[in-house]
């Protein structure tokens, strides 16, 4: 016999966000606007059980298009308030409506949160029919194959969708028939609706193990009247019971998950991820993982700003009033949703989100140039004076747009850059800033002039420049800078140097060897690189051919191009590709040219090489002289439709490689997953989209490999990507469409931006980076440069500062740094520079959190805390959640049996308790350990 | 400085009875299911004025297609209730949405209910936009031009409509602009929303007198969640009173009308009505006098039924269990609704309305049997023994269909008839049964044989029983009856008699002259009529040329035919005909025939003109030997469409009458107003609907009169009637379309029945009455024969009665009546019989409701309570208002400057106060006084 178990869909506070546009936690907003009575009944709902908060974090975020430190911090957000007000921590995940699900959303954002259960709609369509078939829709899920067993959380994926069964919705427009149980009434129908009640319930308890079933009584945008959905549910309630063939009753996840605990049912295992996800034959939503690419930019770039302006903050020391990072924190928060980062908002709400961002940032950016002002001044880590001088920020950059750094640099005087490393080991980077001078110096803090480089302008960036600066800001600057000029910093963990930029003296003119040198290419192949990888290209067909590490010996055949699939205008089956989902007409997409010109520039510090694949695909590859990769830029844009069809542009490379079906794709910026080509672990697949069918996210990077080599391609974003034929590497990297795919954007996807009265599509400009390893070489190499390219050297600038200032006492402050590193060195059998990295530091009024983590596949490393805040006394410690609203101490795991589990999994390696008075913290492979510390 | 007033819209009210086709009103229907609290919290806010009820009637009732019993009944009910549970006496008419409004509304269910105003939003948009220009919305109405002054209200047309105004509706899903008033966030428009605010009510307060104006804070289907609007009410009154320019509050339609009153403003009068409503050039709403001919039928066949059954359940005595007539009476007080008996509901909303009509009359006449058996059966008016014998009715002798009477009478047995008069004077009547036996005899309760007719069916009617007999009751009835026979009756008032239909014996066989013969018209001119009114055919064309009255005198040429308007399909300007709107495509209708067949059926009771227009237009004419009408039967059905054309069919007299655009039509059943072809007596009228703005609504007759004579017709039921030409008088008797006119029915008017497979568009069949008078004398015929119209004699019968038991001593009950003239003859100036006379007795619970009329024109009357229940002892007697929810003695009404009232108006001539020992009441002309009485 089954019992029904009703429980309250929570897509109340879901859609709200999507409907409402608000940069807040939408019952945060409903929270603060009511009186205290109000608040005392939901506390007693709360306390009762009978209102639970599931998820709770500031949004139900997306887990295909995310960062995992983003759906960390917004899950932090949320869980604090709730912690705040109703001294709650939720225990069940609540992903329901996301397009997907990612194996960081179980072991990490489940787990690691504490929760018992996460719970959700969308799996693939022929994984749902086999799951229904052998009842396993609800699993023992291990996200991480690192932690297996130790990180496992009960998964429930519902039978249908979110919604209820069908006739017992009770929205005020609904068509479901009420009950009515006055039997004076000529439409009375307790008997039948009872029966309807119980066919549904049993319906469903045929394709679910155990006694217990879940009905999810909501949907998206409902409940804008309770009333009509609880007096249906109370009626319900009351006759079903009164029945007698079934029970039913208001539940919520937790007390769902409960009786399916102590039910003492063995569950199937389910390892990874439910990545790709379809919802039919020729709906594969993976069109998402590349929609709005500039948002998902956005997002990202502001996500690695954040994380240092909090450390900044922090060492600064937080200010009761002036700017803080909270704004930026809420608008990097809410646009975590499903339908934000995602790219499957409307265009207005996608502004709006995009708005809300830009004045975090701009808040930000106050509090960074002032913390770095500050802490550069003063010298001191204690005290943070009044500075003398203010830094400011460039938010433009990336159209190199900014005035400040543009102007003249008077004689005697310098431009000041502050270059700050949010990430915990020294680093050395190129910056790269745009300057009208050409006869400039670079001088450290030292007084050491130091190599750098001049690159020219060229048209591509010039107009990109003119026309967004006008459609950002309304105004057309005078002229284009001359110059770009280069130079390489070297710094500390979490920590700053500061560099001189001064007009040359004629004695000290700088040498040919600091210029860049254009080339015509005259050879059949042009080999390019200062250090030690070089690429080769064809000078007849201006493409690459080969690529060969000098150090490592690793040697691949491999070409590049751009391509672009035809969105399907689904002409023969109504599913066109939109914002959600990714159709093309046919798997072969077209090659936006065979042969390109080359332009070839050398210097001391980079080589580029810029070609011009069509007239609106542009691209820069650049070797640095001290990099182990290459590093591409693409400009994308404005993506031409007048012919009717939609374009969604990849990049593919093609290596000599055979991979045997097989590719990697991270999770969420954290792990990498096998991929194999048109299969699946968990079904025999039924192949319909051969290409849309084989998209992953990608967050961090994509890698193949054979067995001698690595091939891996990072990301600056969240993109998709994939591996259509073996040695191949494509990703997605914009998407233009003139049709809806009826996923709920109503509407195409045609981004286009506006500069006065001239409108064209969007354009895109990122980059991605391609490293070749030997086998078993490339995961560092990932790890590594994924996180400098995550968490990039932050620079702020001063002008006209009078440089005998600099001689006249007050250098050393200007290359203090915060922390040394703080890796005990005596027990750190690791031996490598990227062990026990600080990833995060966060400063939430009274709290300090610290996230460790340690590469994949290495033992445990040590980090001495005390080392860490040299000058700053801990006066507590205490190891919490992930989202560090309850103490590691105290979180309690269920215990479930998992079918045909034999205990045979490798144990998993994990820190153990932290010793109190030496402050030392162990971390396993992959491990984050959340700290609280009082100072 | 005006103050805006808003004004919270009981539309909330009004359109769930639309949206949820309950039969009780709605209000009932919510408080019985609330909890003690809930309902203690309503009491606080009525008691406290925040919560007022309005009209408080069972339904928001129509005025144009309701007759003013229903009227009164309907209301009567709902102040019952409103009055059992608060304690209240609503003080405010709301009729907000009907289209066009009565004179028997301002006059009778107004001011004669204590009403000090009402409400409404639809006028003429010509009148509105006069009105809007000279401040003359707002009007003292008088709407009986007999009783003037002493019936008036204040009245309240809205500028716009009763909706709010623009940008100030909010409904969860109106766009309206939200206040939204935390300025910490983007959209904060405070000030913005006051100025709009304030806009609006400056651009209201221009059109209208005094200060203050209402602002109607609803609309139809609106406060599905109330919160929604209640939310940006409380903030616009609180910044709008912050900001100080004008002063907004929380109001009712009486605190409303007491400004206005203190006001001390002259306001203009009006008088009559505000007939017929258009809201733009083409969309006259006149064809809702006559959409679903149908249902108004059954509604006022019912309404009289009801009154009878009320009247029978009284004199029965009502039973404590058992069948009563509360369903029928909460079935006719919902169907008053303006989207009810309007015929303006879609179609599953009329079938229900009709189903439950259909489930109070089959209780009710259980109830009318019972009692008829019980007062037949016992002989005393003060005790009901347990009936010996059951007697029972015929639903649907109007399609003929009565098994039981149908049977065989066998020998030595009696059918049984009896019939009751409900009203209030002596009566005589002819009776008219289906029957298969050609050899009865009818008898009286004394035994004498009286004069009989027989009549054969023919095949319309038989057609018709058979296929509505299937469609109704899903059977089919072997045989059609062969005979009609029809005999006289002769009825006291509120009175029964009995009689008895047995085989003649042999030698008592029925004579030639008890036949029908059926003629070839030979003569150029065929002469009909038994009695005193003749009417005159030609032989040629069929048709009637003239009346002719031998007693009178009165002589009139007249035609009549059967003509239909193509309904306009809105080609040219987008507005079509409709469930609403009548708009023909031009003003010519198209004859059915200019020649017809004539068939005459004579016989000494009742000849009989039978006429075949077309295919779907059948008439007889019948005059009888003692009425001086012609009783014209009309069977029109079905209408075809098939070439794509709507039709709105008409019957259309033309007398040879001077009438110089004047005709008179009645309202709601009681007074006649003249009316002027292309003339408003408030505004010029700009005349652009030359037939639909033409139609007015006509419940109990229509009638043209020259300097000589009056031309009257008189119909069953309510419908639309004119006349376009002098001279004319044209009835609109049935509707089909084939277009939506937009008015909310979404989809034509277009009724079909279906019969087991067999779907057709509905026939209509019904009576009109044509009286010809001398000028001055048509209004006692009028009314006289209108009461006998809507109060026809009820029929009971008993089958198989043994003839024997009536000569055993139980005669003398069979021929008991109730009540005997109760008129004081000694002093009744009247000197005719249709003064005094009792139109409504009704019994609710306690209540003994009783009301006076008397026929127009005529001086005081009195009546003698004391013999009107003879055998009942009369204890306390009160006078009450209309609804009888408060003493007469006790009601207030407001006093209210009119602008040129000269006082020189007639004094309207009432009863005065009823002495409490002899009980006589006195009654001025067209006076309706209600008592309550304790026996």
């Amino acid at each position: 016999m089954s019992t029904a178990t009703l429980s309250l869909s929570h897509k109340s506070l879901d859609w709200l966000t999507e409907a409402n546009m608000n940069s807040r936690l939408f019952f945060q907003r409903w929270w603060e606007e009511q009186n205290v009575e109000i608040q005392e009944e939901v506390r007693k709902l709360v306390d009762a059980g009978q209102l639970e908060f599931v998820n709770g974090g500031w949004c139900m975020h997306d887990e295909a298009a995310t960062h995992y430190i983003d759906m960390i911090d917004q899950t932090t957000l949320g869980h604090r308030l709730i912690k705040d007000q109703f001294n709650i921590t939720p225990h069940a995940g609540w992903q329901i409506d996301p397009f997907g699900h990612s194996g960081v959303q179980a072991y990490l954002l489940g787990s690691e949160l504490g929760f018992d259960s996460v719970h959700f709609a969308r799996i693939d369509y022929q994984d749902r029919a086999k799951r229904r078939e052998d009842k396993s829709l609800e699993v023992i899920w291990r996200g991480s194959r690192t932690f297996g067993s130790s990180s496992q959380i009960f998964t429930n994926a519902f039978p249908v969708h979110f919604s209820p069964p069908m006739g017992f919705g009770f929205e005020v427009d609904d068509d479901s028939i009420c009950v009515q149980d006055n039997p004076l009434l000529c439409d009375y129908n307790v008997e039948q609706r009872v029966n309807d009640f119980i066919n549904a319930a049993v319906g469903q308890a045929d394709v679910t193990r155990t006694n217990h079933i879940m009905w999810t009584m909501g949907d998206d945008f409902q409940y804008q009247y309770t009333e009509s959905w609880f007096r249906q549910m109370d009626k319900l309630i009351h006759y079903v019971n009164k029945d007698g063939r079934r029970n039913a009753l208001y539940s919520t996840p937790s007390t769902y998950t409960d009786a399916k605990n102590v039910a003492n049912e063995s569950w199937p295992l389910k390892i990874d991820d439910y990545f790709p996800y379809a919802d039919d034959t020729n709906r594969y939503f993976t069109g998402y993982y590349t929609s709005r690419p500039g948002l998902k930019q956005y997002v990202r770039m502001l996500s690695g700003y954040y994380l240092a302006a909090r450390q900044l903050e922090f060492l600064a020391g937080r200010r009761s009033a002036g700017p803080n990072t909270f704004s930026l924190g809420d608008a990097l928060g809410i646009v975590q949703h499903h339908d934000a980062v995602s790219g499957t908002a409307r265009q207005h709400t996608t502004d709006d989100y995009a708005k809300r961002l830009a004045i975090g940032a701009f808040e930000a950016e106050a509090v960074v140039s002032s913390a770095l002002s500050c802490l550069t001044n003063s010298g001191s880590k204690d005290q943070c004076a009044t500075p003398s001088l203010t830094l400011s920020q460039c938010q433009l950059l990336n159209i190199s747009f900014c005035p400040r750094i543009e102007e003249d640099i008077p004689e005697g005087k310098s431009l000041v850059v502050v270059a700050y490393n949010p990430i915990g080991w020294n680093r050395t980077d190129i910056i790269k800033i745009p300057v009208n001078d050409g006869d400039l110096v670079v001088q450290d803090s030292m007084g050491n002039t130091i190599g750098m480089q001049y690159l020219e302008f060229d048209n591509v960036i010039s107009n990109l420049r003119n026309f967004y600066t006008k459609a950002y800001l309304g105004i057309s600057p005078k002229q284009v800078p001359k110059y770009w000029i280069l130079f390489p910093v070297s710094l500390p963990p979490l920590g700053w140097n500061t560099y001189f930029i001064s007009k040359a003296s004629k004695k000290g003119k700088s040498t040919s060897s600091y210029t860049s040198v254009v080339e015509l290419s005259l050879n059949e192949t042009v080999e390019i690189g200062p250090g030690n990888l070089k690429i080769f290209l064809s000078s007849a067909s201006g493409r690459l051919e080969r690529m060969f590490n000098s150090k490592t010996g690793v040697n691949i055949l491999v070409q590049q191009s751009y391509l672009w699939y035809a969105s399907s205008s689904g002409d023969s089956d109504p599913q066109c590709s939109g914002a959600y989902i990714f159709r093309p007409n046919g798997s072969t997409p077209f090659e936006a040219s065979r042969s390109v010109p080359l332009k070839i520039v050398r210097g001391p510090l980079v080589d580029e090489v810029h070609q011009q694949f069509n007239s609106w695909i542009y691209q820069v590859i650049r070797l640095y002289k001290d990099k182990e990769h290459a590093e591409v830029e693409f400009t994308i844009g404005p993506i031409p439709t007048d012919d009717g069809t939609g374009k969604e542009v990849i990049t593919r490379m093609t290596a000599n490689m055979a991979t045997d079906k097989v590719f990697y794709t991270d999770a969420n910026g954290r792990d990498f997953l096998k991929r194999v080509r048109d299969y699946r672990e968990d079904w025999s697949l039924t192949v319909h989209q051969t290409v849309a069918g084989n998209y992953y996210p990608v967050n961090l990077g994509i890698f193949i490999a054979d067995k001698k080599s690595e091939f891996s391609v990072l990301v600056d974003h969240g993109t998709g990507g994939a591996s259509i034929e073996d040695g191949e590497v494509e990703l997605m990297l914009h998407r233009r469409m003139v049709y809806d795919d009826s996923g709920g954007l109503v509407g195409p996807l045609n981004e286009t931006v506006c500069a006065e009265d001239s409108c064209e599509a969007l354009t895109v400009r990122g980059k991605y980076y391609i490293g070749i390893n030997q086998l078993g070489a490339g995961s560092r190499w990932r790890r590594t440069t994924g996180q400098e390219v995550y968490s990039p050297v932050v620079l702020a600038f001063t002008h006209e500062f009078c440089r005998s200032l600099m001689m006249e006492g007050f250098s050393s402050a200007w290359h203090t740094y915060m922390s040394p590193d703080a890796r005990d060195n005596g027990n750190n059998d690791n031996g490598n520079d990227s062990g026990g990295n600080i990833t995060h530091v966060r400063i939430a009024q009274d709290l300090t959190l610290i996230r460790w983590e340690d590469a994949e596949y290495s033992t445990l490393a040590k980090v001495e805390l005390k080392k860490m805040f040299l000058g700053k006394m801990i006066k507590e410690m205490k190891e919490m959640s992930l989202s560090a609203n309850q103490e590691k101490s105290q979180m309690k795991w269920m215990i479930w049996k998992v079918e045909d589990d034999n205990g045979g999994e490798p144990t998993a390696i994990k820190g153990g308790p932290v010793n109190t008075s030496t402050l030392v913290v162990e971390l396993g492979p992959m491990e984050i350990r959340t700290f609280v510390l009082t100072f």
